[in-house]
């Protein structure tokens, strides 16, 4: 198994405090799973009223419990809910019994919460095929109602860790109609990560009101903006999920997407999704690509997608190369409208390629000094319509291979 | 630099002998464009009569020599022709200068070999983005001339590598109407392979007579089954060269696109395909990766691709552990058609997975034997139709990180 006691060059440093969210109680165990001696189930507790939006992997192979989840998530309800997960065994794969697990689990949550099994929400990460011990998890849930608490998010984070060398967490505070009004999530996630969706798991909670519709509308525009624009390894995991659940304890009303709220949630996703990138299996450097003067936004996205997902382009940034040769490589082979004549390449501010050659000005020593930052900024303009979009990546390692040549996920 | 002292460990034993094409003479020189101490330009004379055929990159960004091969190749013409090709500096995003060189370049050697300019054909590989020094190659042709030989085509071979660790040839000679036939072919490529097309330079000769549609109907037919089946790392070159000339000279005249021709020319593609992916940066392992059972054969491909230019997948094979798991994400991210619990996944004969699970008969250690061989093959079937399709990879390891964390492609 890789050594995850190695923390991320990239992480945070530390984790963030965050809002205690009224309604939204937390729960982490060590349930053995798989990992011993480290924390690897976690139960969210939510309030009676509280509403629920999710997103969930495209995968055709996705996992009993995203499916499981999936078939719950559209259901308006008053009843409380709750979410449990574990880390250590994705019950991926797992034939018929994949489900009976998942059912295992999900019914003996709602018994001993006394909230019904429509409500009850799970996820599991980890080793895909391997059947899941669900009894280690049954076996703890009174233990974890024991435990649970609002101000217990971060075990939460912690104990949904895989190969995450760091516990991800963020938060915000706004106010809305003069009211407070808070927003924290949790995420894990670092290595088969991509689009469609950031192949992670992730939890956001707010004591906002707001109607399902509508949480779910803002929850998948933001997702398009955020998980849906990261990659690590272009890998997509069969158990991604996203579910963001609003307890209403505040008071204050949130009916429409745009707005205060929208930009908190934004901030937050974002920030989760970054972390995540910073987090990537081996990772040094935390690359923003962004693409401009696209044909239109899917074909900017296509190309920054390109970029991000070069191997070669990847490991370029791992050995501090100012290679703006390979990412004329991967706009040429995107498949989206180029034309090379018309290129422009930016490292930061640097301006390093245009009219289809490398600039006059510029200047090797230059990209070369750049590139030695920690965060990089890759800016391509296409120079051929308006359409742009941003996506985040990191560089491609040792210690990619590393954990990926060890560790059976 | 990378050492490029290291042969690959799953390089042939060692460069074949190649049947003399007559018609076809090859001369290669110390012409240090980039690399000192090494062949790096090749020169092919082909005879009047020779007809040609060409497979190129789809690349947007494609290189200068490219673009002036397109234009040349549809031509029938009964004048001589030539070949030129320099590695170590691709030519490729090196905006009005790119054009002028390639000129520089076709114009010098027309007016050496006494042979029409828009029947001489160049490549250029290697680095992206700086002036080709094509005075140092002009200033060879004298000297490439004096050399040409029909009894040199491994020199060929030689002077067209850049991160090769071995030079690729491949050759057969069969009759046709009691008459001998020959077949000669060398390649190129180790990093940036990947479809459409294989990402590499490739030239085949032989002595068949045989009308260009033919000829390029042919060619285009059996990219589809060898170069465009390959990947190391999924990216694209801006340079992809494939040109196949028949001089005639035997006095066999191949009419259409079926038969032992087509066969032997198929044979002597796929082998250099093979040689290009055993020459993958920083291979370990061959890979042959069998869809079957899918909805359609396009479907199989995408799945096939899916699984081969996975990275999960890649250092898995590197690690030499039967991660099964990983080819069912892969399966899941492709796009095309897949129902989770219809799969079935073999590692050479050892069934592994079916009916959505884990085989009962499947023992871990079996499939961890298997995977210590250096020639894998990975047959999955989808249990959906009757498509079908193979595809050729390498394992991701981290000498493909040192090569391109550090050399300057």
């Amino acid at each position: 198994m890789a050594d995850i006691t190695h923390v991320s060059p990239l992480a945070p440093a530390e984790f963030p405090t965050l809002p205690v969210i009224e309604g939204a109680e937390f729960a982490a165990v060590e349930a053995g799973v798989k990992y011993q001696n480290r924390k690897d189930v976690m139960l969210a507790r939510l309030a009676p009223g509280t509403t629920l939006a999710g997103v969930f992997t495209k995968s055709s192979t996705r996992a009993a419990p995203v499916l499981d989840c999936q078939a719950k998530i559209g259901l308006d309800s008053s009843d409380g809910a709750a979410i449990i997960v574990n880390a250590g065994n994705a019950n991926a794969f797992t034939g018929k019994n994949g489900a009976e697990a998942t059912n295992a689990v999900t019914s003996a949550v709602a018994s001993v919460l006394g909230v019904p099994e429509n409500r009850i929400f799970s996820s599991s990460t980890g080793v895909i095929g391997e059947p899941l011990p669900y009894d280690r998890i049954t076996g703890k849930l009174d233990e974890l109602k024991q435990r649970l608490s609002d101000t217990s998010i971060q075990d939460a984070a912690e104990g949904i860790r895989t190969t995450d060398t760091f516990a991800k967490g963020s938060g915000a505070e706004i106010e809305i109609d003069g009211k407070p009004v808070k927003i924290a999530g949790i995420a894990k996630g670092s290595g088969m990560i991509a689009p469609d969706m950031a192949t992670m798991l992730v939890y956001i909670f707010t004591d906002a009101k707001i109607a399902r519709p509508v949480l779910q509308s803002m929850l998948s525009e933001l997702t398009d903006l955020t998980f849906n624009n990261i990659t690590v390894d272009s890998d997509t995991s069969t158990s991604d999920t996203l579910l963001l659940a609003a307890t209403g304890a505040s008071g204050a009303e949130v009916t429409d997407t745009t707005g205060p709220f929208r930009d908190a949630l934004h901030q937050v996703m974002l920030d989760l999704a970054h972390q995540v990138v910073r987090d990537g299996e081996g990772a040094t450097k935390f690359v923003e690509i962004s693409v401009s003067g696209a044909a239109t936004d899917a074909d900017a996205r296509t190309h920054a997608l390109a970029i991000a997902n070069s191997p070669l382009v990847k490991t370029a940034v791992a050995g501090e190369d100012p290679n703006w040769g390979r990412i004329v490589m991967a706009i040429g082979k995107s498949g989206a409208a180029a034309d090379r004549d018309l290129l422009s390449i930016k490292f930061g501010d640097i301006l390093v390629a245009e009219n289809g050659w490398v600039c006059e000005s510029y200047n090797e020593d230059d990209g070369a000094s750049y590139m030695k930052q920690q965060d990089l900024n890759i800016n391509v303009d296409i120079g051929l319509g308006t359409g742009q979009s941003t996506v985040w990546t990191c560089d491609l390692t040792h210690g990619y291979i590393t954990i990926n040549a060890d560790y059976r996920s």
